[in-house]
C-alpha cells in the first residue's frame, strides 16, 4: 500500500487574522508523521466554529499544534510514524486532529483515528469527529447525562446542535432545542428534537417551564454563556448540570450562587482542542465502543449542510458566519 | 430505661425576627416522636450560622421542620416512635436534626443519630454533627476531594473552617485557610492548617499562587460567594472544583465562563438543611463508616469556643455575630 508521497501540498493558510478572504491556497511542505502519528491523504475536512475564531485571531492554536485551520478530516492513511503498525496503511479513517485539516495531507494521532465503515460517504465521515467528540465528552462524561433525562441545547441546527439532538435521541433522552426562526425550528424537529423553541419569538425560560410542566431540564449544553447563563440555570431542575462549550454570547456571566447552592446545580465546561493526545485517544476509545456501532449500522449520520471545494474555504467560513447553515459544512480536498 | 416524660419543656423561641434579644425562654409542649424518630433529652445544642440567619428572618425553616432554632444536639434517647427498636432507649447520641435543638427535648431521625463514644464530652458531641455532615458531604462527595490534594477554606477559625481543617488533615490533604487577623491565623495553624492567610493584610489570590508555586488548589470550600467567587476561581488549578455552602458575601457572582470552560472548572454547592431525612441518613451512614472511628479514637474532636446556658441563647447569637469566636459555640441545656 505504500506510495510515493510528494514533498509539497496545497493547503489553506492565512498570514494575518481577518475576514474570510485572508484565507489563501498555497503550496506548503507535506508534514511527516512523528511517534504514534499517521499521515492521512485528506478527502474532506470539516469546518468548525473554532476555525472561524482562529482565523479572526481570537483562538490561537495550542503549543505544538498545526498553525493551519481544520480540526477534523476523513481520508486514507498513507504513512505511519514510529510505533504505529504498518497495517494502518491504506485504511480509510476519520479523526479529530490538532489543526491542519485544510490541506491535502494532515497528521493524525493513530489512536484518535476511527475506521470509516464500508460504504459510508467520506464527506459525512469528515463531518463527524469534532461534534461527536465534543458532545460525547461534555454531555455524557462531564454532564452525566442518563437515559430518561431531558436536555436543553441552544443552537439546535448548528453542527453541535444537530449532533446533540441525534446522540440524545439515540441514548433515550428527551431533547429541547432553541433555534433562530421558524424554519430552523422545523428542521430541528425533523432531525429529532422533541421540542424546538424559536428564541426570537419566545422566551426560552418560560417555554422550557411550560414543556416540562415546571420540572425543568436535567442538563443544559451551553454554547452561548454571557447573559444566557442565569436564564439557563432557571431552566434547570434541582441537581441540574450546566455544561459550557463555547461563549458566543459573552465570556462572563452573572451567576446566582444562592441558586447553585440551594438547588445543588453544577456548572462546568470544557474545550476539546487543548486536551492531550492521550485524552483524545481515551475519548476515541469510548466512542468506538459506545457510538461507533451506530455509525456502522447507519443510525447515526451527521446532518450535512454544504460541501465547498478546498480553494473556496473563504466562502465556507463566510457561510458559517452568516448563520444560515443547518448542520455541517465541509471542504472537499480530493476524492 | 423508660421514664415518665413531662408534657411541657423549656425552649428558646422568637415571635418575630430581629436582633438576638428576640430570643426568649418559654414553656412549650414536648414533641412526640413520629415514625422512624426518637425523642432526645437534650444536654447540649450546637449554635450555627443558619440559626442566626433564621432568627434574622432570612432563612425560614423548610416545610415540616420545627420552627425552633437548633440543628444539632447531643443527649439521651428517652422515647422512640413507630418502627424504631426499643433498644435505642437510653442511648447517648448526637444528631443532625430538622430544627428544634434549643429545647429540653428534641426530635431526631433514628437513622441520623450517631452514638456518642464512652467518655466523650457531650458538649463536644453536640458540636460535631452540623459541620461534620456539611464538610463531609461538600468536600468529599460534591467536591471529590482526594488524598494528596490541596484545599482552600475561607473562615478557617469558624465552626466549618475548623472542621474542614481537621478532616482535610485526617484524610491526607493539604489545607490553606483564610482568616481575619494574625491571631486567628495563628490559631488556625495550631488546629492543623498548613497555611493561614490573613485576608485583611494579604491578597489571598496572590498568596495561594505563592504557596502552591503557581499550581493552584484542587478545591475551594466557599462560604462567601459574591465577589470572592471570581477570585476563588483564580486560585483553582485546572480541573479544580468550587463548592459553595454559604453566601455571606453576596448571593450573586460574576463568573468568567471562559475560564470555567478552558480550565474545566466545576462550580457547585449545597445546603444540608433542606435535604430529605433519607439523604441525611445516608450521609450519617457514610460518616459512621469513614469518620466515626476517628471520633471513637479521639483523633477528631470539634474545636470548642464557648458554652452558654440555654437561657442565654441571645448572648450566644450575639457572640457568633461578633465574629470573635474560634470554633464551636454550644448551649448547655441540661447535664
Amino acid at each position: 500500500m505504500a506510495e510515493v508521497l510528494p514533498d509539497m501540498m496545497q493547503a489553506i493558510v492565512f498570514d494575518t487574522p481577518g475576514d474570510p478572504n485572508v484565507l489563501q491556497l498555497r503550496n506548503i511542505a507535506v508534514p511527516k508523521p512523528g511517534i504514534g502519528q499517521v499521515l492521512v491523504r485528506v478527502e474532506y475536512a470539516g469546518v468548525n466554529r473554532p476555525d472561524v475564531i482562529q482565523r479572526q485571531g481570537h483562538y490561537p492554536p495550542p503549543p505544538g499544534h498545526s498553525p493551519l485551520c481544520g480540526l477534523e478530516i476523513a481520508g486514507t492513511v498513507v504513512a505511519v510514524g514510529q510505533g504505529v503498525e504498518p497495517e494502518r496503511l491504506g485504511q480509510r479513517v476519520c479523526a479529530l486532529i490538532n489543526g491542519g485539516g485544510y490541506a491535502e495531507y494532515a497528521l493524525a494521532v493513530a489512536d484518535v483515528c476511527l475506521p470509516v465503515p464500508d460504504g459510508m460517504d467520506m464527506a459525512q465521515a469528515a463531518a463527524l469527529p469534532e461534534t461527536l467528540f465534543t458532545v460525547w465528552h461534555n454531555v455524557f462524561e462531564r454532564g452525566w447525562a442518563c437515559e430518561g433525562e431531558t436536555i436543553l441545547v441552544h443552537g439546535g441546527t448548528s453542527g453541535i446542535g444537530t449532533m446533540a439532538i441525534q446522540l440524545a435521541r439515540l441514548f433515550d433522552m428527551r431533547v429541547i432545542v432553541t433555534c433562530g426562526g421558524a424554519d430552523k425550528c422545523a428542521r430541528a424537529l425533523e432531525i429529532g428534537a422533541d421540542h424546538a423553541i424559536d428564541y426570537r419569538a419566545q422566551d426560552f425560560v418560560a417555554e422550557v417551564a411550560r414543556i416540562t410542566d415546571g420540572a425543568g431540564v436535567h442538563l443544559v449544553l451551553d454554547m452561548v454563556a454571557g447573559d444566557y447563563v442565569a436564564r439557563n440555570l432557571q431552566c434547570l431542575a434541582d441537581d441540574g448540570r450546566h455544561v459550557t462549550i463555547a461563549v458566543q454570547g459573552g465570556a462572563k456571566a452573572e451567576v446566582p450562587m444562592w441558586q447553585v447552592m440551594a438547588r445543588r446545580l453544577t456548572l462546568t465546561g470544557s474545550t476539546m482542542r487543548a486536551r492531550s493526545d492521550g485524552f483524545k485517544a481515551l475519548v476515541a476509545q469510548e466512542i468506538a465502543q459506545n457510538v461507533w456501532p451506530m455509525v456502522e449500522s447507519g443510525e447515526l449520520r451527521p446532518v450535512m449542510d454544504r460541501v465547498f471545494p478546498l480553494a473556496q474555504a473563504a466562502d465556507a467560513h463566510a457561510h458559517m458566519e452568516s448563520g444560515a447553515h443547518i448542520g455541517k459544512i465541509v471542504l472537499k480536498v480530493a476524492a
